[in-house]
């Protein structure tokens, strides 16, 4: 296990109704909020005007940046960047997934730099300011409520890249599982394919004896396994609702990996690929996982895999440990087709020659993963595998 | 699922010779520190030289209580508050374990109160103010390193009552797991019990779907029972000191016990014993919770019970879920005694006489527990069960 500093400051409202303290949390920041949001889904649910009016009867002001999309874009985080200068806006408040409140994290770290925001996921600037910010979650999935993690993409460059600090870590997150009950049954397949995948990747590490993190990490996984499906049969359960939504936070709040490197390469690598073809990073990631893990399964870490066949996915048989291995890595695929999602890049609309280009861009800044290293060629074969 | 609130703004500085930073740390509080610290274990081991040269080093200023006792005293809590009130002290650091943080804690709710300190343990006042303080962990088994709790014993009306205030909670916490090499197996084997009735407390909830709770609790028991007996037998192994070390603050961080209620009937118990006996903490616990186990076990609430013989045990036979039930029971007695533990209160030195003063002091306060409510008469059959 390696040494590790950890602290969870964010404060987590959970459960029905919790949003009422939403008003009094904003104000110990700032009387002028900007509130992010993507869908017009919380708009019709009714959400949003139950929020504006809570902050108004707290005497707050409002200002909106609407239209975040999923792969949210460094254009709109410009937008927003540009309002809350002009109206010298102290607080920000995500309303939606993750692709609002890393849009949200964004804003906050650019508001008060110099230059230009995409400075800071190419690595030419650090972060060392933010806006204080918000979250109020209607999607189990990400993790970003709880994490200074955001992943934003420029379509110019056609990019999409992360940035992680601590000043980005929302002061606060509300996490009402009744707010997840219209997410529809393919987004909360994705949603779940993306918190198992975020699991992986910290499961799957070089790291040795992180037994503790490891059945920690089996713990959210089966979550997964047990009420994904349920809650995309049964969309106004609370109970399943509510530990989706927990375990997708916990999936990613730094708990389950700390101590040990993630791998991460199968996250870089969707990101390459929904860099150039915008598709929804949990089916991409659902394509490529188990790819990744045939592509990088050998004797030396079957270990691993034997214990994600066994622990997780309830594989009994004796017999030899590759056989085993492979037995688990077919459960993740049989589990990720019976959610709906496809199995292969080439169904996903994804066209052959693209490969290459992926492989690149998936490459351009060095390697993908630690659990084992991929170069390029090796990008490049998992993705012909996936294809 | 229970509505929840939850942070752990407790910042963990985990792994060998994290206690470099421990300088700068005490630094952002005060210059005047009041060290607290129980046995001569951490002076022999040159831990307290250590930290104090690290202190001094960064100038600050050091005054010293030391010998606090397992089931630590009001009267040393007393002494503390009297030496930070005469020297204007704004910082309490802890260094030991459980005892010693509880220790800290219960000076640094009394020093800014008017009132005599044991006045919040009996509820006659609450905590609004209190020092900041942090700790070096030296043995795993509180939790206490990132909770608000303190628990003080009071000799002179034989009492040993908890106060949980989130003021409480320490500012910082060093855990190194070299710290505890020097810990003895039969500490070693109680801290592993406690750790394991912290989690059994919060396991055993009347809160039903809480899927995600209880596997990562299942987690953290895994992990006692996988480096417990190792620890014992490999003094100096890093990696089982390590794990051990984790699970110990994460089972009563508060992490596992979110959107449920607690039981904690049986540390009410073992209170009520060490009170009248000043056993070890673990050791009570070890004799009392199989006992509490078969007290508490019907056809209502057996499916906890084959949740924890099969997915801790791994008790694998099909049958009765009552029998199942049964044999996680029996496999739990199993693995305490296999740690050295009494498995009677009898073998331990309590007097049979005792037992119904030790029923009347349990349920002073009224009933134990809520997985299964237990009034006086019930505790009373529970320790007969566990004479």
């Amino acid at each position: 296990m390696d040494n590790f500093k950890y602290s969870i400051p964010t404060e987590i409202y959970f459960g029905k109704g919790s949003i009422e303290g939403v008003g009094e949390e904003v104000c110990k920041f700032s009387k002028k909020v900007l509130l992010v949001f993507g869908s017009d889904r919380i708009k019709r649910s009714g959400l949003f005007d139950k929020i504006s009016e809570l902050l108004k009867l707290s005497g707050i002001e409002l200002f909106e940046l609407g239209g975040v999309k999923p792969n949210p874009r460094v254009d709109g985080v410009r937008e927003g960047i540009g309002i809350c200068r002009e109206n010298s806006i102290g607080f920000i408040l995500a309303i939606g997934g993750g692709s609002v409140i890393d849009c949200a994290k964004a804003i906050a770290a650019g508001v008060q730099y110099q230059g230009d925001v995409w400075d800071f996921f190419v690595k030419k600037a650090v972060i060392t300011s933010a806006l204080p910010i918000g979250a109020v979650l209607t999607l189990a999935a990400t993790g970003s409520e709880m994490n200074g993690n955001s992943v934003i993409t420029n379509l110019e460059t056609q990019q999409k890249l992360a940035v992680g600090n601590p000043l980005l870590r929302p002061k606060f997150s509300v996490l009402d599982p009744e707010y997840t009950y219209s997410v529809p049954p393919e987004q909360t397949a994705a949603g779940t394919v993306d918190i198992m995948s975020h699991i992986f990747e910290q499961y799957f590490s070089p790291t040795p004896d992180t037994y503790l993190q490891d059945r920690l990490a089996e713990a959210l996984l089966k979550t997964c396994i047990e009420f994904g499906p349920f809650a995309m049969k049964n969309r106004n359960d609370y109970n399943a609702r509510a530990n989706l939504l927990w375990a997708g936070t916990l999936a990613l709040n730094g708990i389950i990996g700390l101590g040990k490197n993630g791998d991460w390469a199968t996250h870089g690598i969707e990101h390459a690929v929904s860099a150039v073809s915008d598709m929804t990073h949990g089916v991409g990631l659902a394509i490529l996982t188990p790819a990744w893990m045939k592509t990088v399964l050998d004797n030396k870490n079957v270990e691993k895999f034997v214990n994600l066949a066994r622990n997780v996915w309830g594989v009994g048989d004796d017999g030899d440990d590759m056989i085993i291995a492979q037995k688990g890595i077919d459960e993740t695929s049989k589990f990720f087709a019976s959610l709906g999602m496809p199995l292969k890049l080439s169904e996903a609309g994804i066209e052959k020659r693209l490969l290459p280009v992926i492989a690149d861009k998936a490459t351009e800044f060095g390697t993908q993963g630690s659990f084992k290293v991929l170069n390029r060629d090796a990008v490049l074969k998992l993705l012909e595998l996936a294809f």
